[in-house]
């Protein structure tokens, strides 16, 4: 089996952290599941973690150097920061994978709108209070299945 | 409870039949989960037809007809088509709640990328043998949580 | 004193309220301020349910209705659905008042957000938990001052 | 608590001095409310200095060169120019809690204008003769909000 | 089975015989498979008649005028100038069947251009000499594959 | 006759697998129609994994690195990972034989998906679970044809 | 000599007043010359009252309309708000003559930017506080020159 | 007084004379006035060959390299072709001080346009024969103006 | 022969004058040859008057309303003031034959910049001062070979 | 007189040959006349040679391998490939000179179309089997005038 790696010359605005943590997860062969399952997260955040975007506690800094073998001094000074969110994918995203989740929402968008306000009044679901999840299923016919889950917090519109 | 309506002055590329569906929605004050009901289909794809987003069956479109009291041969010959999607959202999306997901996209893009080539190998989520779904949660502390599953057949790339 | 008016060949894109109420704000030579007041809600808002960027509760309509003369019925039919948020500026914005607020965020974003994430940790200050305002100082020269005040809830990045 | 710092691989067009006193602010481990009181400036005038978005006094720089043990004359000759003012961010900004600055403006800014043209008169609030200053409020239930102010001195426009 | 239908109010920069064609097609149920027997034409390019991107021959016209009982002067006069083509789709384009198409470009582009340089040599396959064609293939499983052949002359880079 | 070659600093975002596996080719002199033939597989897929465009399996690597005379570890190591496809065009298509091909997409696009539509239902014809080929054709007068077949297979939209 | 008008079908977004001062104009045969002497205005401000671009005082409006022949409560009523402006040229020009001064400042940006801030230090030239005037000079040759001059107050960025 | 500098990695497009001519500009501490009133042209021009944006003369380059010490083999070298123009401002523009002379363009230039057809014809004012100059006016209230004057041939368009 | 027309839902943003002109033009089969010659002017220029893109001089008009059968005062009104150009065709070019012209711009622009300077100096070959014409020639072959001549006044850089 | 030289922070995305090439052309002082004169091409061809845009033979090679001694075997390894066409213009064009060859493709284009539809049919002039030359006319008053000439085949739509 194949693993996510990171070739940073097709991904020259990432933090120094992702070619740091990327090159030290081909060394150690691992992929995101076995790595999420030694700090206690879930694959999605571990892999944002890597791409930038999303934070590591010290916690999971620690538990990262030590899984990884890379000096944990280092780490710090590379995750110390918030991160610089949004400067992973290029929209419209070219990749074919990203693409059709990007096309979900330019198809499904309004619907999904409609749905939500009838559902929980004037608003939206928060992508900060938010988790997600990833999930493989196999049907009867040996066909596999993705499904993503998106659970975020519901955010009324303040009056004032 | 308010009901999702459409003004066709900001929506001025939708097919006709999103003006006559959601004007008789309006009459008769349902809201998509009775529609849907009804139908025996998905919220989400209900409304996504009222968008010209998903197309309704021979079935749909009679049931329709009958529900919201338009006549019938109208919605045959303004859903006989094929929908032509894509021309609700105007991407990036400028709506709060749509943008949300496109953010989503956006920063957790090849997150979601690396963990499923990783589970399923080279290949995508499709987003034609797809369905999806909305639920409302609501915890102990009395805070509403939108939850939004997408759920895709794997196509692995083919080999040539 | 010249009031705020709406020339809807400018703007094709509003709700077909936004057109109704600014055109009997006219008629009735009432300032935001005054409709506010009216109203019971901030100006901004209330300037912002006018463009179609936030919902009236059913009293506002009525209230609305009542001090602009709007037969009632037709306001609540034109106000009863959700907002469709984000289509009365064209990003980048042309004109010059709201272009310095763009170009304060073009700026001043990177400052803003390294001061908040070090006050607050990694986090968003919602748009949506939200209020605004306006006011007016003059000082001692006479010179007048706009100070518009944004104050959001401060959400924290969920960890999962 | 982590502090704001700079990864230059992901702002590769700010000025070398970003990366001259980023570099430094993270050595001293010194938060930017620490490094303002230090100059006497604000903090997101302090931060703004940082990315190259606001100009130092010769006696701002002097005090930077001393707090953060940075060769006075390497400094100087850095912060010497004009700041070339709005490579920082890109817009429409990607980074959630920049692009929620930027949705207020893209949402609010015709309400915006149309109150202060009803309160001034034709003009702007400048961008310019301008100061802006960031708090924290935390309420009775324990929620943080943070509250932006901005403050610009209006301008007429010139009749001619 | 659905046949293909025009919604003009999603395509308002078409000709106007696109309205009369598409109408008349609607009203007699032919599909374009028919029609193209009927003119004795690819069904690509028939359809491309009817969507303004190629032009019919008086024969043609005269043709289609019979099979679609439209009064064959309104014909002759709404078709009788030169396509003014690429006003159909909107590139990127954001309906889903005809990205498929334009991300094959996206990333087969470079692979197409190296195995046609080191066959013909440097030059372009020509859009213009060109025709198509669209094949419904069947295999053992069941599953419906689509063909298509894009077939143009090449041409290569006059010397000068 | 000359061969395709790669001149990275004209495309600074292509793997680093394709800057060896390019040189090699050039140092080998072999076309892209021996190296498909080596390793088993279509020429245009061949020139895709050169462009980091498709996946080379474990033995096409072998094969490759045998072929090319690369170190196979080396080979390995720069293909392990899952192509970020979609990098190589920039879009619109500036190059004269691949802005052809999506000047096809543009001109067709809208006949191509009324014909499939007709042929197939509601549904696209995939990307992913696709094979392409280039072939070469004389016609009676010396004249030179490309001909490129695109067979993908037909997905439905899901009902749901 | 041929006098500017106003074709509403090329400029769709500009304000209802735009087409009635235009025609009167028309009608009257009147240059911006002689309507700016009347009003007592320079022509440039003359002109963009004309374009949406420039508020006219009460007095500008009724001496307008007496000079044009508009009813003075219609002009009143179409030009009582304030100006939206922005809407008249779309970025980049396509129109030569105001592609020139875009050029203008695409290529001396930068000149004029060093010069200023050398000459004023960091701040910069009004385009609120700012008139401007259209000089003709006829040199020995008999060459016309246009002569543009623009003249802004100097705003320093505040210290804060 | 500070004085304008070059930061090259802010410009990374522009010539390398302009780092050879900025830096010693830097080391001399000569402003543009000094350096223009040396070599005999205007300050816009000088700093315009600093940008890359203007062609100096070979006396041009002689005196340059004598004022500012540069080895004059080197800048000759660096400035014997013909200038790039264009590569110095991103448009639109984000730097505030220019965004202001973009802004006078957006908003008056089709009145400019009106008024210069009415004076001149049909045609345009030259950006190429044109010369152009800032100055300060200080006004009996203490307040700086800047003044920057456009002086352009008048081009009547040809007849043909 | 088939003659070019306008459809005006192709072309929404053409001054009134072209739907004018074509309409007339279409009547009487009159091909822009036969008008140019009529008039005395080029073809090219011919078209560009039925585009909006050129001005007729008052003779022309009266030439073209007494060819066309068009009441001369109306075609005055419309073609009174001065060509609002640029809003022809929306660039990049959809149009295929359109894109050639625009792509030989793209691919041997810098060439043309090159050998111009080096035949003329520092400066630009005029697109106003210009005039430009269409041939036709049959090679031996009789293949039609199109030469289209741009010649334009050379205006050199002015120093200042 | 000065030469056209390469300056390649200018040009980051043109070919390695580009920078080889100009360089050899500077220190042998010739001109692009010079040149093409030796090679036996036309002077935009050499240019567009030096740029990346045209393809030179073997004998070209060696030929400009002898004048501008460059080792022939670095040369050859250089150009041995296909050009990757089109990354020389950025569209838009900003430089003064090449955006006036755009300007008259944004001007003409409709007539240029109309004129040439009108005397060959429907169809495009290929920029592919295609020449052009840049000619130096001076006139009666010794005003210089540049001519270009566009050279294509005349490629008719297939009809299939």
């Amino acid at each position: 089996m194949s693993l996510a790696t990171l070739d940073t010359s097709q991904h020259p605005n990432l933090p120094t952290a992702s070619a740091t943590l990327f090159q030290a997860k081909a060394t150690k062969k691992l992929s995101f599941e076995q790595i999420a399952q030694h700090i206690g997260r879930n694959e999605v955040a571990t892999a944002a973690i890597f791409y930038g975007q999303a934070k590591g506690s010290p916690e999971d800094i620690a538990s990262l150097a030590s899984l990884l073998e890379i000096p944990q001094p280092i780490l710090e000074e590379q995750l110390d920061g918030f991160p610089d969110r949004g400067k992973s994918v290029e929209m419209p995203p070219k990749e074919p994978l990203i693409y059709r989740l990007y096309e979900i929402v330019q198809n499904y968008g309004y619907a999904y709108k409609a749905v939500l306000n009838e559902k929980f009044g004037d608003g939206i679901m928060s992508a900060i209070s938010f988790s997600t999840k990833v999930e493989k299923e196999t049907d009867a016919d040996g066909n596999n299945w993705a499904v993503i889950t998106l659970r975020g917090k519901w955010l009324p519109f303040s009056r004032f």
